[in-house]
């Protein structure tokens, strides 16, 4: 098992990492506050997984409450969030019963920011199942919902506990869900960590047959990564802003194609060729640097190209994402290969010509 | 201006107390982040000081954006909490818009959630327009919406930067809510000012005549008192839920009459007459301890007994309330007139007969 400590003082946390895990009953027990905890999880994820962890956590003398939600981003809003909020007051569960989540990126967003709400605050431990909620959305504490006129619109700053990441249960991950997840693993070379981009030129192929080895190099090294940008700037007023390389671009073809169409890996993928070609449009990547980048998404089989909504429609979905800070848009560009800047004075034609070059 | 700082480190605010404030725009502009803000107000208090805090802001040269909501504590709702999201998301407030809170406690409490979780946290100033908000629900961060299960079970603790009380605004405050008010004023004196309680023995006709400098006088130590606890317990792990003196008895009473039939103030001092009782038959107050006690409510013109819902329905009402922990019955008692304590062993038989005496 692996360890990657997120510190972030009296709210610090590990992540523990490896195979066979959520039969281990004991590893989560012993975070709980009170022999007490309500699983929450998804119509998908409950006949994989929950009887794993139910029996664990029984066998270690736990008091457990479920909750099994509908499964996809479609039920990330208030409806489904509320399920989780019945379930607890029915249950009469208390301030110091911890909620747990099992399940990928959707499921942990709801469950923390219940975790968060649920009486002002109550203890929370995330199981993600997903590569996607491994090497991001559980780490760094960032909960929420959707609201109709934006993607996690409504959310807290809340950190868990306690994270464990069984890589097992990527086994049973549909492809393109492996896929998308590693987009945000390239991302992490991409912005900060030259010598894991190279480890994943290498190991590109272990990690798309899923061996288990590479699979948990790739979520701990992540997962380091965005500890140490988390721990630096918890609320993102800095540095963390680097995590979302490609992401204001990406959010436009999520938008513009409809939440669920493009899965979030996958529109990271293609936005990050976009932040990319207006990083070499600046003179901050060369052409070399370009089709390096270009080369590790399509070795993942992830999209290079984004879909054809008009530039004009890009960059007003662009504006109206939540990073955008008194009217500029403040994008996260690479100035070398491994190397993330925070940029708003990108001129508006170089971003038009952007998008339009990576738009097929 | 009377001005009490509320110590919690890098959380830390003041509050603002005194006649007139509402006209100085400068007060509130000086603490924006960016001269930019939404108002969140209600359909009651909107007619009253809307315009004043509208023109003095905009005078300070502040972009608003404005939302009124429907009033009363059946709105303190997530269909209602919405209708900010939407106003936000509509004007496309930012990150650093700040949400001003101008109204009573509901009106504090769902824009202080609303501001925790819109865009995971945006600045927030609270004008608290009544008594009760602004010697109690002002103080401490505590906001929250109701659930058709419980009230106030989802919610966060999110402070405030700026707290600004004008007194002027109690003139219009219906009789009834002024002595709502007065009964958590005179919470602080019994918990843990003994000089406060006897200066309001002395001063209470003055009090209910709206004499401007006693009312600055007692919001002041009111807010006093309640910052020193909340500074040193933010959480409610311990100290803290000596605010709750009376709170689950009366919590029963609200419940059990449907919220919004007895206002908190008057459930709140009939629940303390309980409380009384009980640390009476448990041997901490004297006779002349528990009629002290009556009187001052009595002066104030608040009720000093409960409905009869019968005892059993009270017991019940208490255990889901949510401060129960591990399944017993938390109480504050009073020690002595002045010195409250946290109790959870009280006998069921002595909390029974003391809800029986104080039922009419």
């Amino acid at each position: 098992m692996r360890t990657v400590n997120v510190a972030l003082a009296e709210r610090s946390y590990p992540i523990r990492i490896g195979g066979a895990l959520l039969g281990q009953g004991e590893l989560i027990a012993s975070s709980l506050r009170t022999p007490r905890a309500a699983i929450v999880t998804n119509a998908t994820v409950a006949p994989l997984y929950l009887s794993r962890l139910r029996d664990a956590l029984a066998g270690a003398g736990v008091d457990l409450t479920e909750v099994v939600l509908p499964d996809g981003e479609a039920h990330k809003d208030w409806a489904t969030l509320n399920l989780i909020f019945d379930g607890l007051l029915s249950a009469r569960c208390e301030r110091k019963t911890t909620l747990v989540a099992l399940g990928g990126g959707v499921i942990g967003d709801m469950t923390g920011f219940a975790a968060a709400t649920y009486q002002r605050g109550v203890p929370f431990i995330q199981i993600p199942t997903t590569l996607l909620s491994q090497v991001d959305s559980s780490v760094g504490g960032k909960t929420a919902i959707n609201h109709p006129l934006g993607k996690n619109m409504i959310g807290a700053f809340y950190q868990p506990r306690l994270v464990v990441a069984d890589i097992d249960t990527l086994q049973t991950l549909p492809d393109a869900e492996l896929k998308a997840g590693l987009a945000e693993v390239i991302k992490y070379g991409l912005i900060r960590d030259l010598p894991f981009l190279e480890w994943l030129e290498a190991h590109m192929d272990a990690l798309l047959a899923r061996d288990t080895d590479a699979l948990a190099y790739a979520v701990e090294r992540s997962c380091v990564n965005k500890a140490e940008v988390v721990a630096a700037d918890e609320t993102e007023q800095g540095e963390r802003a680097t995590l979302n390389l490609g992401h204001t671009f990406g959010h436009a073809i999520e938008a513009g194609m409809g939440f669920g169409n493009w899965l979030h890996g996958e529109a990271v993928a293609a936005g990050t060729i976009m932040a990319a070609e207006l990083s070499a449009r600046l003179g901050y990547l060369d052409a070399a640097a370009l089709s390096r980048v270009r080369r590790i998404f399509e070795r993942a089989g992830l999209p290079v190209s984004g879909p054809k909504l008009g530039v004009e429609r890009y960059i007003e979905l662009m504006r109206h994402d939540k990073k955008v800070e008194d009217g500029k848009l403040r994008l996260i560009l690479l100035e070398s290969v491994g190397r993330a800047i925070i940029h708003d004075s990108a001129p508006m034609a170089d971003i038009a010509a952007s998008i339009e070059t990576c738009c097929s």
